[in-house]
């Protein structure tokens, strides 16, 4: 289709805003931490796949060459036999929780279920697991898989009344004493509703249910206190906001308080007392490393701790204020120019119930998705089915890029490009 | 302690004969393909991570710096999104299989816990898993694991008399209409024990149980024919002969034959047939993907696919001729040197019975592997209780490196260095 061109900037005022924004912004100068983009490109995605911070390259290339290449197995003991521990004590105070609660381990799939099992487990004689239809698919598929398992389980999905907002009341009253375990997503994939943790948790306790938070759309965007909560397990993604890599493996937390409750149903060597005694009856540790399994992908392990270092410079009160900032800055600009073109906002509109992406909904979405990557130099995320999905990520997006994506769109729109593009996404297998 | 003088070498005739089979060596030039170690280091230690091909750290960066950092969330579709179906593809002919049979998916032990727990579930009315007391300690945790799951199941592990051969005869006594299940390691960790494929799943066949079998110390080192051996389900490590590097993630096998028998019963999104619709309803993929859960970790993934090039490349029969070379010569060289100072085989001796590696005995293991890694730059394996492992990788070791590296622990003994060593191992947890 060659180059469109996308005109001038319509609104000098809103222009004028974005950048004295920028100027006032103390972590502006995050962005430069990060290998740039091609020029002119404007991600929107860091909510799915972060950016690539730019010591992580080092950091990757000097597993690689060094620590693989040269120290060989020297390097279990060197480098790596405390490295899943290490990363999860290092992500332990961005989520409210004692060093020895965190490790990272599996994907997010894999220690969902070995969580969500555990739980189970904790709570043999109740048959309830109360989600809703806002928690993310793979959580539904792995709370369906640890319900099987478990046996004689049933599980209560509650239906958000509009697909935005996360229905607490509902949830709420859908908890009773034969209630096992309450499994929802913190900050909700698609619309980015916020949940009310303490609230929610509290009235889990009081059935005496335990509760699994899945922090993968919190994890570094808004601050979390698990302890403060009194929150019993959760999961979280460290390739989105933690710059961790694609398909960085996750971390698993477990409040200290139930540590005599849960045990790790999916027994392997990683999670032995003592691996290297090769004893065929199985001990586990006991520190968390009893939720761990098999060994560790070391090279995509090792990139998660650039990104968590970065995010703790930053200060997770500082990330929220400027994610708040940019969601707002980006709804007021999205009213003003994509709602007369037929966008509707798909998230709450007060910031204390959001996290830090924004979507919106428009019938021609795919479409517009695949002309705003193809023609505009602009990547937001689409999800099913009519929802564009912005990632505003605090260290790297600027207010600037929030309005000149924004006038990109409108531009983008202006020049019909959304009819080349067929109407619905391919199927992917 | 300084630099020890180990010697002149005291056997002429031994280096020459090294000499001449290194210069007969038709994969000689493959240790090149390789990132150089230190000089003088003998590494034997490849059957526990295989060393770095000089392609992979290429590759490497390329996915970081152009794939990750550039590319973004565009590479989902571009590089990843088919990486794990088609390194799978790229094993298959290594191990017997047809391309649509493997997929790499998570660790090997939660892979082996997702085989193991399908076989259980596709064989309901039987109690029984047999197995044996050479299998890898994780392959009994997961084994467990998956029974108690599974409910009602008993494990029967067979006891191999010598701690060397595998009690095939016994195993296949201990096979019942009862059994659902036999689960071996193919080569066994400690003594490199190879047990006929072919026949002991034909006799667990004639009881209408399924076979999982563990390729972690065959594949790359010994040719393997699932197909022909009629074999239902295996998994296996990419990182010892395939060089994937530390941890990389493994691949399972489900033969096609049993396709319609077996469902994962770890479902993520990642095993699901659509799962950019998002639906919370879980819908298998109909390929080899449903054995798939969670996201795979890219970096990890990448860096397997030069190791297994190479090892087509080299060639299975190539590779396994020279490996038993290799071992023949270790083994004479070994009777020759370190029989005299307490050693013994603690492998079996004829070679069709034996994978890729060779272990020796002796009272002072520990201090003495210590010794060789601190002292005489050779890097072997220990195993508990007094095993030291030699780890024979034929796209990496010369016949010039065992002689070496039997001089070297024939001086070491000599220096009486040993006694400066701790007599155990350290607990590691």
């Amino acid at each position: 289709m060659g180059s469109i061109d996308l005109g001038p900037f319509p609104t000098v005022d809103g222009f004028k805003r974005a950048v004295d924004l920028d100027e006032a912004d103390p972590l502006r100068s995050f962005a430069d931490r990060f290998v740039p983009t091609e020029p002119e490109l404007i991600y929107l995605d860091g909510n799915s796949l972060g950016r690539l911070p730019a010591a992580t390259v080092a950091r990757v290339h000097d597993v690689v060459d060094r620590e693989w290449g040269d120290r060989l197995i020297r390097s279990w003991p060197e480098n790596w036999w405390d490295l899943a521990d290490e990363v999860g004590s290092q992500i332990a105070p961005l989520i409210g929780a004692e060093p020895g609660e965190v490790i990272v381990a599996d994907s997010t799939s894999v220690v969902l279920f070995k969580l969500t099992l555990a739980a189970l487990q904790a709570r043999p004689g109740r048959t309830r697991i109360v989600t809703d239809d806002l928690n993310f698919p793979t959580d539904a598929y792995v709370t369906m898989a640890a319900a099987d398992l478990a046996g004689d389980r049933e599980i209560v999905t509650v239906s958000s009344l509009d697909g935005i907002n996360g229905p607490e009341e509902a949830i709420i009253a859908a908890l009773d004493d034969d209630t096992a375990l309450l499994t929802l997503t913190h900050v909700a994939f698609k619309s980015g509703y916020r949940y009310d943790m303490e609230r929610l948790t509290r009235a889990a306790h009081d059935v005496g249910a335990l509760v699994l938070w899945d922090l993968s759309h919190s994890v570094g965007a808004v601050p979390l206190d698990l302890g403060g909560a009194g929150a019993d397990l959760a999961v979280g993604c460290t390739y989105k906001y933690l710059n961790g890599g694609p398909g960085s493996p996750a971390f698993l937390y477990v409040n200290s308080r139930i540590d005599a409750e849960v045990e790790n149903p999916l027994s392997g060597w990683w999670g032995h007392g003592q691996p290297f005694a090769f004893d065929l009856e199985y001990t586990p540790a006991s520190s968390i490393r009893r939720f761990q399994t098999g060994t560790m992908p070391i090279l995509s392990l090792s990139a998660i701790e650039t990104g968590v270092a970065l995010t703790t410079e930053a200060g997770i009160d500082t990330l929220r204020a400027k994610s708040i900032g940019l969601s707002e800055f980006f709804i007021e600009q999205s009213r003003a120019h994509l709602e007369p073109l037929g966008f509707t906002l798909a998230s709450p509109a007060d910031p204390a119930w959001r996290g830090s992406h924004v979507s919106l909904r428009h019938q021609d979405g795919w479409r517009i998705v695949q002309a705003m990557i193809e023609h505009g130099n602009v990547i937001p995320d689409f999800r099913e089915p009519d929802n564009l999905r912005f990632g505003l990520t605090p260290l790297t997006t600027s207010y600037t890029d929030l309005h000149m994506a924004i006038i990109r769109i409108k531009n983008l729109m202006a020049a019909d490009l959304p009819q080349t593009y067929p109407k619905t996404r391919h199927s992917v297998t």
